[in-house]
Order: structure tokens, then C-alpha cells, then sequence
């Protein structure tokens, strides 16, 4: 019987990996590989289900799977524990999440690591790989609503992408808008954050991200009469029966191009259209002909992300070969393989107890 | 931020548990909690999805997943692969199978262990549980039909519930059945097996267990016209529509009782039943009031056994519990749990970089 050894990648190796590898060049290649997962998605060899679970009350929460199937290579599990309550009764974080890779030709567990940053990570590229396909290509003004841990990675990976004059943000807690400056320091191209109004961003954004955590039936977090008639919005926030960021006129005016159809219509903005007819392509279909939809540059657009394990998967491999190729990560064998498939008892004979 | 440590129990650990517990006091105490957790097994409060996942063709095989929610307490996730050319092609067992569990008051993975010893021991010990219950109380003759790995924990968690005087074998491949002898040897009160025919088994046994991996569309595995009138057999190996073991005339006259109704409808031996009415009570309704059901010793009675993740929740809790009072097991810091929750770059702070 061989030894299957499964990597295990701990949160200090995956900080050693962003360190090693530069926070920037990261990113970068998150977004190469993302628009070449998006350009080459076929659905007949990559599966993936919708995101169900466990949601509960008392106290609140929910923990969530997101399987994916890449046909003859591996099967990724991504759980997300997500509980509001968290950080002030256990003073841990609401986001809690792991990512286990299966192999496909033996059900061997290959690797687990945290899904937390990989999903920050990948859901900051997507935006800056639709905002590439559908925002303005003269965009110099990105706007921020909502300046929690995912517009670090949105303001991060659209920097990557577009070279912006000035970065607005806005946050209904003005505490966490001020402090968003002192956190938007580790990559390059950090432009001075301007904490301003929702007007401001309104008027004179040309791409606009929204990541908050809007309540249910809260929304809209940002009215859009009056904007640029060009404006792209990546929705971010959206996740959730009834939790939705934009104006439903605002959409039916708008492109809206959702990551994964199927979801976006229960969870996402795209829940807000009455009918499949009034959603646009999806990124994947903008991915395959990006020219065709160039025209839609000029007018307003959504990408409505509602978070997607294709996503996960091309941050997670990222991890997992920068990890091999640098030898990080412990090697333990968790699965029993007796030497003996006929006897799981196997291991009680003497000669084989470990000591 | 507190820290969040994960148990990554491996494959010496499991065996260290067995070894110091003792493979006979550790299938007691897990007959003894999983018989505690049929009785009071409550579907308001512990919700178990039916199994799903990804099943393909070249080359053969499937990873499914079974999830347990225990409300207030506990999110388990079993993952199971099934590739029956492993052995021959990769020299890996035909099943490979993690367990993961999660807290509910945070999302966080507290331990995560192998899966496929913990399914073969409670397994056994469903079997001698339904036995107990369903089987003739001075049973002395026991059949096993299949002399697999199931087979070696059937007759274990079998034989401390019951004093059998004869252990009747057979299996399709006559070197498995020779070799069960052999195998079976690392428990306590282990009898000579007999390799013998189906029709010796059929005649004698009290009690049979079939555990066989039958294709689909080709059983039964043994035919019972002329067996005792009190036979209980558990059907162990059913667990894929189309995939049966026993005929459906001894369904009918008999008292099928299913571990998980709504799976072994679809599953199970008791989709060959026309309705569900053909169905006796699922074990836990058995649990909850055995007197009700006593005089049903009399008579054929059949242990639907699909495999359920309330079985698989009992054997894991039992792991775990034992290798934090041994002090067996890793303890690592899996999710990553930024300092500032508002700042996925938080460790990208030169001060907190590893070294």
C-alpha cells in the first residue's frame, strides 16, 4: 500500500508563501490565472453545485459548503462558517473558512488550508478581470462602499489593472473609512484614499465596488441616479436571499453579468430581476468574447459576484504550488490505509504498533 | 485575536487510540454511544442531509459527502471516495475517507481524522445494536455473507453482544473466505470461522450479515427460502440504487428496518419495496421503545444498513474525545485569523512576519 501523504498548509506557511512571493506579483498572477479559468470554463468538465448548508438562529450563523468537480483531476470542498456575533463573544473573526482538495483517481485528500484569504484574494481579481472586460478603459476614479477586509483586495487588485487618479471611499461606520488608508499600505500603486460622501463617489466614480454587509431587505447601500453613464459597479456584498447593494432600475438599465447565473438569481443582485431575460452574460460568456460586449463600455454595467468556487479553486492551487515549490507545509498521512484492505484491524498486530 | 487550533489526527495517532483504548473496550463504548445516540436521536435537532456528490465513469468512481448538523453544537462532514480500480491501479484502497468537524459558534475546523476506520467500527457496531434488538435473543449461529473488511467488524461488534457457538463464511472469492480466519484474530472471543456454502448459512444462521461489494442489478447475494423463522440479517452492502443483496419476497415477509429511510429508499435494500409502508420503523424508532417490537424476534427481520453520519458522528466524538485525554493528535492553526479583521494584509506588517 503506498503512503498518501495530504499537505497541510497552516497559517503561517500561507504567510510565509504571500511574503516570499510579494503581495503584488500575488495578486497578479491570481488575475492571469482567474481570466484564464473564466476563458476556459467549460461546464461539462467543471461542476460546481450550488453552495448549501447549515443556517441557524440562536445565535446566528451559517456554515456553508462549496463543492467543485474539475472532471478527471480533483474535487475542492470550500466550508465557510460565517457567525456576526463572533467578534464580540469569542472575539474571533465572523469569516471562517478552510479548503480541502481531493484527488479525483483515489479520493486522496491531498491538501487543506484556510479558505479565508484564498476567498479575499480571488474575489478582489475577479472584480479587476470584469471591471477590465466592462468598465471604461479610461477609468481614473474608483469609488468604495463599504471599507471592510474586502475592499482591501478590491481597491489591491483593480490597482493592478487600472491606473487610478483618485480612490473615494465611503463606509457608514466613519471610523472604518478613516482607518482604510492606514490598511491599504502593503502593495504598490497605493494612491491616498479619500474618505468622502456617497454623493461624491456617485458623481464622479467611473468604477464603483460595493462590499458591505448590508442587512437583509436593507438595501440599496448607494443610490446611482446621476452617475457617469458609464459606470461599472462590482456588487459585491450580495450573498444572500434579500441582501442586495444596488437599485433594481439601476440594474434593469445596466448590463449585469453575474459569476455564477444559477446563484446569482437566489443570492446576488441579479435576485432583484424578474426574469433570466433580464440578466446579462455571464462572465464566463464575456470571458470567451470579451469584443463583443466592448460597446457595453460605454454605458453602465454590473458585475454582480456573488462568489464562486472556480474562484476558490485557482486561488487554491496558486497556494498549494507556491507551497511545493518552496517547501512549505507539513506532510502528514490522515487517511488509515491498512496493509491489509481485507483486514481493519491490521494495525493491532504487534510487529506494526507504532511505538 | 484568540487562536483557533485544529486536531489533525493522522493514521499513527488512530492507531496509538486503538492501541492504548484496546480494540474490544473501544467497540463496547462505541456500541454503548452509538445505542445512547439512536435513543435519543431527535430530527429537530440533528439534521442529516441525504449523501451527494460527483460520481464518474473513466475511471470509475465517486467522492460524496455526508453532513451532520448537530444543532448548537457541531457541523460534521464526512468526505468518502469510491474508486474500485485502486487497488489494481494505484495500489490504493478502494475507499479513502476523511472526517472534518466543525464548531457551530464559530465555523471553525476543530479536527479533521481519518474517516474509513471509523465507518467499519461503527459499522459492526449498528449491526450488533439492530441484532440486539431485532434478533432472536439466544442466537448462536452467525452468517457472514462477504468476507471483506465490514466483515471483520461485523463479527466483532457481533460477538460482544451475542456468545455465538458456529461463525459460518462464504464468499464469492473462496481465498477471501479462507482468509478470514486469519484476520479475524485481534479481538477477544473469536471463534473458529468456518468457510462453508450458502446453503449451510442459509439453513443454520441466526443472525446474517451481508457485506458485499454485489454489482449493480445482480443480487441477491443469498437467497433465504428455508431459513430459519427467526432469521435477522443486517444488510450491510446495499448502498447505491440498483445495488441489493437480499431478495425482495424476504423483504415483504419480513420486518425491514432502515438506519436513514429517506437514503435507504433510494440506497438501500428498501428500494426494492413498492411504498414506504413496506417499511417497518428506521432503527431510532426501534430505539425509542424495543419492547414495542420484541415479539418481531419471532419472526425474519431485516437492519437496512445504508450508513448514516449519526454513526459516523458517534465513532469520530469517540476518536477525538480519547486522543485529547491521551494526548494524541497535531494541534495547528489551520484558518488564518488576521490581527485586524478589516485587513486581509495584516501579516504583510514586517513585525509579524514569520521567520
Amino acid at each position: 500500500m503506498v503512503a498518501m501523504q495530504t499537505l497541510i498548509l497552516n497559517s503561517v506557511d500561507l504567510q510565509r508563501i504571500v511574503s516570499h512571493v510579494g503581495i503584488d506579483d500575488l495578486m497578479d498572477e491570481t488575475i492571469r490565472r482567474l481570466r484564464e479559468a473564466f476563458v476556459g470554463f467549460d461546464p461539462k468538465s467543471c461542476i460546481t453545485p450550488q453552495r448549501t448548508g447549515f443556517h441557524y438562529s440562536s445565535p446566528p450563523g451559517l456554515i456553508e459548503w462549496m463543492p467543485l468537480f474539475q472532471r478527471g483531476s480533483k474535487v475542492l470542498m470550500k466550508l465557510v462558517g460565517y457567525h456576526p456575533e463572533c467578534p464580540t463573544r469569542h472575539g474571533t473573526p465572523t469569516i471562517v473558512s478552510t479548503i480541502s482538495i481531493y484527488d479525483t483517481s483515489t479520493g486522496h485528500l491531498t491538501s487543506i488550508l484556510d479558505g479565508t484569504f484564498a476567498t479575499a484574494i480571488r474575489t478582489g481579481a475577479a472584480s479587476a478581470i470584469a471591471s477590465e472586460w466592462l468598465a471604461h478603459q479610461d477609468s481614473r476614479v474608483l469609488g468604495l462602499v463599504g471599507c471592510g477586509a474586502q475592499a482591501i483586495t478590491q481597491l489591491h487588485a483593480l490597482s493592478r489593472l487600472f491606473e487610478f487618479e483618485r480612490v473615494l471611499v465611503y463606509d457608514v461606520d466613519s471610523n472604518v473609512a478613516t482607518s482604510m488608508m492606514a490598511r491599504a499600505t502593503s502593495f504598490e500603486n497605493c494612491l491616498d484614499v479619500e474618505v468622502t460622501s456617497l454623493q461624491e463617489i456617485r458623481t464622479n466614480a467611473d468604477i464603483i465596488c460595493t462590499a458591505t454587509s448590508v442587512q437583509i431587505n436593507s438595501g440599496p447601500v448607494i443610490t446611482l441616479t446621476g452617475c457617469k453613464p458609464h459606470l461599472h459597479v462590482n456588487a459585491v456584498g450580495s450573498d444572500f436571499p434579500g441582501k442586495t447593494e444596488l437599485e433594481r432600475d439601476f440594474l434593469l438599465q445596466s448590463l449585469v453579468c453575474p459569476d455564477f447565473p444559477a446563484q446569482a438569481e437566489v443570492e446576488g443582485e441579479c435576485q432583484q430581476l424578474a426574469s433570466p431575460d433580464q440578466m446579462g452574460p455571464s462572465i464566463t460568456d464575456v470571458a470567451k468574447s470579451p469584443g463583443s460586449y466592448r460597446q457595453h463600455k460605454a454605458r453602465t454595467t454590473v458585475f454582480d459576484s456573488t462568489g464562486w468556487a472556480l474562484e476558490d479553486w485557482v486561488a487554491a492551487e496558486l497556494f498549494v504550488e507556491k507551497a511545493n515549490e518552496l517547501g512549505f507545509g507539513q506532510h502528514t498521512e490522515i487517511e488509515y490505509l491498512p496493509s491489509d484492505p481485507r483486514n481493519p484491524y491490521d494495525f493491532l498486530v504487534p510487529a506494526k504498533l507504532p511505538v
